[in-house]
């Protein structure tokens, strides 16, 4: 299926659906490909040593002459964080806007592929020819700035891909969504709309970003100390407005964390964010102020371990402590699976006096999501009015919701294909139809290696994280086939020895009996001599602990 | 701080604050101590391996001549599961109620301990005498029948603990909570109260369960084919509302999981639920009546792995396949941690053409709270009226929390103490402090191990699971101390070795390099040569792949 170079128009997913995350979605009409984002997604807890995962681009290997440009729609992680890897891979003409591009280049700086990359800005107005396929783009609303949504014009007709969005009336800094534009697309006509998903479970209307500015300000009044927000570095507006209450309240600024000073100097730089002059001071300045002077920016939203709010509420930063009566607020929602280790954090604020505000955003009105909810999503259907529809970007679930929206706004119910990454929507004679999967899946990075850790690797993790391991040497005379020395046993991560002296003891003569009884039995294969010796062993540890620790057997003639 | 046998009042926790999960309690005066409740808790993700962890009850088997009771307030894990391991190190008398019992003894039978554990059974209006105390009881209204407060008596005055407890005023069965006995109570005087925390974050007032009930009805009518319900086993009340809604929409009742059919037939037999007859029907038997004459009621509302909805959800359920079009509800709110299991399980479950209703339980009106809300707190806070105050069975910022209510319904301060399990609040003529701690903390289960992994093993076993292992085979003439055979290296966990070869061979010629130096700088101790090894290739391997497995040199010498 990874051939597909007749004059019909493919549309496909390496990434992005059916899962939150790694997005990267290939649209290809005869032999030109152009694809859309290149993310990264955080592994589930039981992909034991993995640090990240990334999309699976063996398609685009296979059909490298091909791919023309691969478009970036916004500076998230869930749209570039994968290039450092999937660009050691295959080198490929990066377009992008300004922030995102700013954003792009850090990465490619520290992975050493800057100057290896072909590099292109783009903007709203940019319309570029790839081939059979022109791209353009229209300006969306979303929690960072210049995020595009993308329109190729094919052949077959024009395809739509929202990016990330949502329609915020009231945004922050004015940066609308291009709603004009949009309409202009939708009344030009839309052959096929991929949307994103990600709160297509939610009802209603996501509120606006300003909403969060104003109940920044009234906590910030009524702080009498330090405030310490803590939130994604990438939410400029975020930032803004953590900024601009900070100076209704006659605040210095301290920023902490390496991903938010980062962010925060790129973003300055290219004038996405406006810090007044004198008011950022460095972190060794802040307990010259008055505490209720000062406002902290740091990370750790989400409880990582070794983040900037993490270590403050361990009392282990090197610079800041948190001082009874700080007010620290925690202006994000948990994403699942993080919610342990935000509470952790949250104790451990609350232990050391301060007064914390947190929990799920809409509740503090700390936090806003930057996605559409459902009459959002509705609206970008009904503006688009699109013959086919492709829910993307979101769990199966989403998008499963966001296909009943668009049912509800009138799109035919034929007309709407729900894929997996890899499964090909076609569309050839204004026909569409499932044709086929190519090649997808998750790439696995631990630390330099992409790929090299597989099922077994991974299944040997498992399995030596639940019962550790037993190493049994025994060393066998060549001569008269008798134990020369051992068995020796080494525990790692089984049972402390000494206090299981007597189980190991045990362990120890049944090694022993069992190899002398294959001994005396012929047994000559050392496969068959090991396996044994795994066999006994494993029975009897089992039978007195129920555990099943991994056994590796080195038995040497000498 | 193990010996307090003073004419004094203490009150401790060994297991609940802080925490979810594991409750124990402690009430000491002079040579009697009380404790109260048993429980367990689940292991966070971290500590691998680990089945389950109770509380360290060392303090009580140093004082196991001063301890007169075990009262079980009710039969839930986090109050009983700690039974059959607490229980083997200690015997004690346990008083429960009689479903309260009939849990336990399920479990003591299961761990061997039924004949040799002296069981009592209480009731509301039960009164035991224990040397210098007395303890009698008042009903509460929770999520499982037969929950009980406990009161007792003692030389200082009254100390109460509530259990776990709502304020329900239309209860399922009728089984109100016990108003006027609380009232009495509290008129009488209350010295000390201790009251669960679980939703002191929560504002208002937790709905009522019979709300359920009349959801379950309207979904159950609205199915047009078979209803799948998944709950906790331990919520009788919102199996007796399942099985009312199947009898309001004539349909017969499958149980599926282990833990379900259990708790139903303990429950039946002891006369809490209330099945009619001929209504109860076998699994194999499900597919004889049509889809909408059948209601399934099963495990799994966390995404348990091997539980009954999460292997119909994988399709590989022994009796029970998802059908199209069938209603699977979800009827409990997720355990943080467990968001993520959950959502795969939905997923599948709409792959497979189920309608699935999920999320939040407040949002689908299919799950209410067991516990009492801010203001249900006051209201107990208000009728109990007691001079001191201890939050319990809770995190800190949710006993912090309660601690703000208690001040607002008019407790003094500095009569409310915050503790840590260990630390002792001491009364001794009317006067309350913290007096030290006792000894308190985490006994973690392993298979059939208590206590018997800990840090050092859990250490390793992180290590392994986040890198591997690399055990180093070398041999050594004994005579001219060359290497005589190897280095063989063994991965497991690491990286393939198929797909790694030349790293690999590279770590070969690493070691031999550092043994023969280290040979000819005439390093004669093992554990030296042993540590250069380590040393070298742990560098090598950092250097080429930026992960460190554990290594575990074997160097024999023959």
């Amino acid at each position: 299926m990874n051939n597909r170079t007749e004059n019909k128009l493919s549309i496909f997913a390496l990434g992005g659906v059916g899962e939150i995350g790694k997005n990267m979605y290939a649209v290809q009409y005869a032999n030109d490909i152009i694809v859309i984002d290149c993310g990264s997604k955080f592994p589930d807890e039981e992909l034991l040593g993995i640090d990240i995962i990334v999309p699976d681009i063996s398609y685009l290997i296979e059909n490298k002459d091909k791919v023309r440009a691969l478009l970036i729609t916004h500076g998230h992680e869930d749209h570039i964080g994968g290039l450092p890897y999937i660009l050691k891979q295959l080198s490929l003409p990066v377009y992008a806007s300004r922030l995102t591009m700013g954003l792009i280049e850090g990465k490619l700086k520290e992975a050493g592929l800057l100057g290896a990359t072909e590099r292109h800005l783009i903007h709203a107005e940019s319309e570029l020819k790839f081939g059979t396929l022109t791209a353009s783009f229209f300006r969306t609303n979303h929690s960072i700035p210049d995020s595009l949504g993308v329109v190729l014009d094919t052949p077959e007709g024009v395809v739509v891909h929202t990016g990330d969005f949502k329609f915020d009336q009231t945004p922050v800094n004015d940066h609308h969504a291009d709603l004009h534009r949009m309409a202009e697309i939708g009344r030009k006509g839309v052959l096929a709309l991929l949307s994103e998903s990600t709160n297509a479970e939610r009802p209603g209307f996501t509120p606006s970003e300003r909403n969060v500015g104003a109940n920044f300000i009234d906590a910030f009044r009524k702080a009498e100390r330090r405030v310490i927000v803590s939130t994604f570095a990438s939410n400029v507006y975020r930032l803004q407005q953590v900024i601009d209450a900070g100076v209704a309240t006659n605040r210095k600024l301290a920023i902490i964390g390496r991903s938010m000073v980062n962010m925060i100097t790129i973003a300055s730089e290219l004038g996405y964010l406006n810090i007044p002059d004198g008011m950022l001071i460095e972190t060794n300045e802040v307990n010259r102020y008055a505490d209720n002077q000062v406002v902290i920016l740091c990370t750790g939203s989400q409880g990582e371990p070794m983040s900037a709010l993490t270590r403050m509420a361990r009392s282990n930063h090197r610079q800041i402590e948190i001082l009874e009566g700080d007010t620290v607020i925690i202006s994000a929602t948990p994403i699942p699976g993080n919610e342990r280790s935000i509470g952790r954090t949250v104790d451990e604020l609350f232990r050391l006096g301060a007064n914390v505000i947190y929990g799920q955003g809409a509740a503090t009105g700390m936090h806003v999501s930057g996605h559409a909810s459902q009459e959002e999503l509705k609206l970008m259907l009904h503006l688009m009015a699109p013959k086919y529809f492709i829910p993307i970007h979101g769990e199966y679930r989403m998008q499963l919701h966001h296909k009943k929206l668009a049912e509800a706004v009138g799109v035919a119910k034929e007309n709407i294909f729900l894929v997996d990454n890899g499964e090909v929507v076609e569309i050839a004679n204004g026909q569409a139809r499932k044709a086929g999967k190519v090649s997808s899946g998750n790439t696995y990075i631990d630390g330099l290696g992409i790929g090299d850790v597989g099922n077994i690797v991974l299944r040997d993790r498992k399995h030596l994280s639940q019962d550790g391991i037993l190493v049994v040497v025994v060393t066998i005379s060549k001569q008269d086939k008798t134990i020369k020395s051992g068995p020796d046993i080494i525990s790692r991560g089984f049972v402390y020895v000494r206090e299981s002296e007597g189980l190991l003891d045990e362990a120890g003569r049944i090694v022993s009996r069992t190899i002398t009884k294959s001994i005396s039995d012929n047994v000559n294969q050392w496969t068959t001599l090991k396996s044994n010796v795994k066999d006994a062993l494993g029975r009897f540890l089992y039978e007195q602990t129920k555990r099943k620790p991994m056994i590796l057997p080195i038995i040497m003639e000498v």
